[in-house]
């Protein structure tokens, strides 16, 4: 339980001490650097830990957060500390008020600078949604979804952050009433509404990371859309998997949410049978209690639960090391499109509109230009409250 | 045609002055920095450079090549030049002499920070033996196959360089004989015998490279070992492709051959049928006469032929781009496994034992620990002979 904070709006928010998300941020004119958020502002970090003598002061200085989070747990920490005491106890309020700047005065930017990423297939409802659309006639879930995570590695180039805009992509597709394939813009652009885990502390090749070594390799999480154009990956996935489908562009949130502000989020998985291999931890695997939102041009079309998906964020680590595949300092994986059993709880238009066939919210199926797309994450906070997760915007540009 | 070097056992050989592939060297004690190789020795750059008052000197104190791949195809060709003076002009041998170190008194590094790795699959001889191998009573090649440079995302963290030791992965895998899937070492471990092209120019997101621009964005060639844990991945890809069969390793030659030294291996395509779209220009693209050889154990197991690729370098570019995607410097991107019309010239195991049906060369089917491989790539040069460019080795150790 923490004490309240000083810092005016911020008591009581979405973003309360108890949360403290990390971001970078410039003013005008200045190079960007690493901040805080609190309530409506960013604590401008490096004049602060300068002044305060943190003798890792220097990571506040960068244009990303891979420095901050290459320093591993321990620092992230003893830094979150320091964090709290300075925005709680009044007498820090003469050094560090100067330094809090308003939101609207300032620019952000991609936080983290992405080694490589990779996007998982988590949601069980989301992967029996796509079977049923896409195979009618089988068995919705492929032979080898209940026993691990099923994952791909996607473009870590091409990861922007919330608010870039999304240029409609042109691309190869041939629907099935055609013969050939055609070129032009996508006709089935789609989101995905995602978690992203970051991670801070590397693994030499050979490495394996234990399920319960989750919080040392991972700083944060970020909100994730996996833009899609299906009629792109329709034609080109077979037998590699999803490409220029979604290499085109991928978001995530500004903010990046420490794992120590989810402590009260984790929750009993909803159940795995069959009981996966020893590897994945099945005893101790844990879910995140993460609401989300999906709004299309202001109105909430969809309100997934993250509670619901079928593999932990700790297994999907797991998995991505149980060969000896090392990981770097910014790596990001994400967890797949969230769905939940409802209708009103699918993660991707695709669900929302059952392959096109069902239009929904005044009449949509795919996105069209102009579209506006927000995705919003709230989890239980530590003190008692909500905090919110960092958002993550896009709107669709036509193709060139 | 360039007049002969005067460096001492140079002239004539597979590294003459046509060749000059670049690499990231080191001698005991000191930093890695750049290096070009000529005959048995490299050219240490940066002292060179900076005495001639070159004004790109300071690439070559680099621990990578990206910030030389960088200055992009004007300052690639012109150094180029430059070098083609120093080692050919008998007047410079005082000032260049002294800084050409014996190959066997430095460490070789990786050359390239990988940014995004790409794999395509562009050999149709190999697509159709995988297709005959997995799929016996189908169509061996899938519908999309002669419409696309079918390919997918790989792990750039673990790309490594010649020389690097390849432990063989643990994983889950099932055969189609078990009921589930169990835990444990590789049983099917294998190679895939590529060349890789290293992307030097970057591009802006939602620009497109044309065919015709490959040489404006690719700076080099490098031999390239895509080591595939068959199992793994006959298990894990569907539905969106090969993933930790794949991701423990992939090896990469210590040098990078410029685009400028194949400037005598373009051939025509083998032919495509049907044509491609207008956007791959089906009638511009080119192959390239590079010969592989296949040595396991010191024996010569395989010589698959570069120029029967089906899809080009500059189509399998332009294809990454087509949808927006951006290129950055250190981009990465292999022709997947290259394979002949005959038996002996199959790039991987899976092939030359027809899925360990057919042991090849003393009773191999896939690789077994302390099995060494050796890839190695010759092409003709500007000169009138052949240039090799850099050879790709790798042993199996024991699963941990």
């Amino acid at each position: 339980m923490s004490t309240a904070t000083w810092v005016e709006g911020a008591a009581g928010s979405l973003f309360d001490v108890d949360n403290l998300p990390w971001g970078v941020f410039s003013r005008p004119g200045e190079d960007p650097r690493v901040g805080v958020r609190i309530g409506d502002r960013v604590l401008d970090l490096a004049p602060v830990a300068a002044a305060e003598m943190l003798d890792v002061h220097h990571v506040f200085q960068e244009s990303s957060l891979n420095a901050l989070m290459a320093e591993g747990r321990a620092v992230r920490t003893s830094v979150r500390r320091w964090l709290t005491g300075l925005l709680t106890d009044e007498t820090e309020r003469d050094l560090v008020e100067p330094h809090l700047v308003p939101l609207a005065d300032v620019t952000m930017h991609l936080a983290i600078e992405v080694a490589d990423y990779v996007d998982f297939y988590a949601s069980l409802d989301h992967a029996s949604n796509v079977g049923r659309i896409f195979r009618p006639d089988q068995e919705p879930l492929l032979p080898n979804w209940r026993h691990l995570p099923v994952g791909y590695h996607g473009r870590s180039g091409t990861v922007v952050a919330s608010g870039t805009p999304v240029v409609r992509p042109c691309g190869q597709r041939k629907a099935p009433t055609e013969d050939t394939p055609t070129y032009g813009p996508s006709r089935r652009l789609d989101i995905e509404a995602e978690l992203g885990f970051v991670v801070g502390t590397p693994t030499a090749m050979g490495d394996r990371v234990e399920v319960d070594a989750f919080a040392d390799h991972v700083f944060g999480v970020v909100g994730l859309n996996d833009w899609s154009a299906r009629d792109i990956q329709a034609w080109e996935y077979v037998p590699l998997g999803p490409f220029l489908g979604k290499s085109f562009a991928t978001s995530i949130s500004q903010w990046v949410t420490p794992v120590e502000a989810l402590d009260a989020a984790w929750v009993d998985l909803p159940g795995q049978d069959p009981r996966p291999l020893d590897y994945l931890s099945p005893d101790t695997a844990r879910g995140l209690d993460i609401d989300v939102e999906i709004e299309l041009n202001g109105e909430v079309v969809s309100r997934p639960p993250y509670r619901s998906m079928y593999w932990s964020p700790a297994q999907m680590l797991a998995h991505i090391t149980v060969n000896g595949a090392s990981l770097r300092t910014g790596d990001l994986y994400g967890s797949g499109t969230i769905s939940g059993p409802d209708r009103d709880q699918r993660g991707s238009f695709l669900e929302l509109s059952w392959g096109g066939t069902e239009p929904f919210a005044g009449g949509h199926t795919f996105l069209e230009d102009g579209d506006e797309v927000v995705l919003r994450y709230t989890a239980p906070g530590t003190s008692g409250g909500r905090i919110a997760l960092g958002e993550v915007t896009g709107r669709i540009e036509p193709a060139r």
